[in-house]
């Protein structure tokens, strides 16, 4: 009997996450010689500590297929981080032996920094304990911070959903500046790494178009060149949009989405950078503002995927599952760029050591001098990341996503408190 | 030698208002016997008040057809309500002064309520001054509370954006729930008519799919029974979905965006009931959540227009020119609804003193009667309204929209202070 494998999503999901668990489970149908079932993790490796696994192959060909056009995990992801092993160590065990009791010799972890450095010790562990069991990571992240790959599945989709949306709301903006909104601010995901705010600049493609400001978490926050900066767009353009990144902290590390805005009870919230950065222009220059909060709509948006991204995200997993039928563990399938133009990638495999916990930043000359805008060597890296496109079907005009019967696997162990 | 034309744009402007436009120019030059130039308002009426024109026909034939996949407002637009007749007498007549001096004979304006109103005025007075101009209102408006008319021409767009957006968060927050996010809010536009909240809700076609809760500003809020149905919500479904109206209000009338957040001086925030509400959840039933502010994007969301909003409107700009030169004036062409099942509708026309001013709000039967969400009456009139695709071109990824040249037209006129 061919044993079984364990696919699990983690972390903060994406547009094309379940793209890559469709390469996953189709590629394993195409081997059942060696692989047997793919049970999936309910809510991520939670559900392989509480031993709730979902039997995918209840699941029809054509539903698996519909996973490559649905956003979110379609089996449930979860905010978990497992501990070092000394710590641990009884929570690493537990997975061994729900692996070992469903017949699993396969992890497939599709996850970021966090459930990379998961990945390598599970892998560490069943290497101790004499546990035949193949691990493999398969990159998702919108951050795109991931060491040694290029990029990340996940990223070019939310990069292209920003910078339309950074496009769009600058035509609705430049129509209205004369006697409404001058200042438009679109926050954005991003805490450490600026590449999403990075992507809205793709949307200016001339001087003096739209946006006109980029605010990274890479640099400090300085004000007053920010207004001087700001002053000067609505003099010459006759208003000004600007991408914030959710991170924008100052030179000493204080986040600026604290300093801003809160609640009734004075208590600071976070996630208002945007608004509190707009609040900054109106108090100190006058003008008016308006201000979006793209939160869970810009990683969420599969309707507007790059076609790019959706094939990497969908390659990862394919080749994450030939990987582990070739024996290779410990490893995780990277994208390998070959040329910009015309844009060539290609997978290639690195080990999961030297990925955990990493954390990739923009390089400083992705960054103008000025620190406000992308440089041409940052265009020529994230444009054909964005190229493409991928809609979904529709149907009563809205897109056509596919919710899984997702049937659990008959428990076999005692209850383990997660 | 024929009349010139005059179009404007006026108030927010939608997805597909340029459609409206290129309905109008491209009518207006398949007569060229009847129509001599259509001149655009820059910045709208106020283009007019101060003679600052834009000559339309400088623009390629293929570039006026770009205008229909182009969000914003192509020529500005702005919002400046003429006031009443005997207020600002010497406004109107300065209108009739500047189209006498470019011998302007038809007088298109598109825009909502207030418009019409100005659009009416304008044909009461030129009536009274004995000259000779037809005025034809165009309507618009994301809002769709224009009076008469089945529907207005950027509310289908709009409500094609939320639904899409509500339904692919609506995955994502599934994903997350068990050890994360609980709660995600969206907050949307609509300060007096729940119609885009509404559509909001056709995202939920089967019971426990998002959204799962609907704040219309036509129901005061009631705290309770709104934290009592979020409770059954996330205890029944594991999470809870809700999209709320800027204009949402208690039965006093005072905006809940006034309670919840404030500045740091203390001042209350508007453009926040999406995170009042949500932070009161947080407070009373400890619920983890997220918000997202769509603001400008889900007005400007061309990428995701509905066919048939793009349609329409184009509709609405040429039966507009063609009632001017069969030679109606103070009306609008209307849309009227045929057929739900399959969606059939033509144009007519409405005079436009009963559409001036009139605010049209969700009718009581389109609500649940709990107040959270829509019925089926609601459902059978917004669903053809999102209906199909009409997606832009796209180069380098991202849509390929027009930016037109806008040459003014030399003036004649003395100046004019607006």
């Amino acid at each position: 009997m061919p044993k079984n494998a364990f696919y699990a999503q983690s972390g903060g999901v994406t547009a094309v996450i379940n793209a890559s668990a469709c390469g996953v489970i189709e590629t394993a149908r195409q081997h059942p010689d060696k692989i047997g079932k793919v049970y999936a993790g309910r809510d991520g490796i939670i559900g392989a500590l509480s031993e709730d696994l979902i039997d995918t192959s209840l699941e029809s060909a054509a539903d698996i297929a519909r996973l490559q056009h649905t956003p979110g995990g379609a089996f449930g992801s979860c905010r978990y981080k497992l501990k070092s092993l000394d710590e641990h160590r009884a929570q690493y065990e537990r997975l061994i032996e729900v692996f070992k009791a469903h017949d699993i010799g396969y992890f497939f972890y599709n996850g970021g920094n966090d459930s990379m450095d998961t990945a390598w010790k599970v892998s560490q562990l069943a290497a101790t304990l004499d546990f035949p069991l193949v691990c493999v990571g398969i990159p998702k992240t919108v951050d795109n911070d991931l060491a040694l790959t290029d990029n990340c599945p996940g990223f070019g989709s939310v990069a292209k959903y920003v910078a339309t949306s950074m496009r769009e709301a600058g035509f609705d903006v430049a129509s209205m500046a004369r006697t409404s909104t001058q200042i438009f601010v679109l926050e954005v995901m991003g805490r450490h790494a600026g590449w999403i705010t990075a992507a809205c600049g793709l949307a200016s493609e001339a001087e003096g178009e739209p946006p006109h400001i980029l605010l990274f978490p890479e640099i400090p926050f300085a004000p007053d060149a920010f207004l001087a900066r700001v002053k000067v767009c609505v003099e010459r353009y006759g208003y000004c949009a600007i991408a914030v990144s959710e991170g924008l902290h100052d030179a000493d590390g204080k986040l600026i989405a604290d300093m801003g805005v809160k609640d009734a009870f004075g208590h600071a919230q976070l996630g208002g950078v945007g608004q509190a950065v707009a609040q900054l222009i109106k108090d100190k220059l006058g003008y008016k503002y308006h201000w979006a909060l793209a939160d869970y709509l810009q990683r969420a948006a599969r309707h507007i995927a790059a076609r790019t991204d959706v094939e990497q995200a969908y390659a990862v997993g394919k080749v994450a599952v030939e990987a582990a039928l070739a024996g290779k563990t410990a490893v995780m399938p990277v994208i390998r760029r070959i040329s910009d133009t015309p844009y060539a990638w290609e997978i290639s495999l690195a080990e999961l050591k030297h990925i955990a916990n990493v954390e990739k930043k923009m390089p400083r000359d992705f960054i103008t001098p000025d620190g406000f805008h992308i440089t041409e060597a940052c265009r020529r890296y994230l444009s054909p990341l964005i190229e493409g496109e991928a809609f979904p079907p529709f149907a009563r005009g809205l897109p056509d996503y596919v919710r899984l019967k997702n049937v659990a696997v008959a428990r076999k162990l005692a209850t383990f408190e997660v």
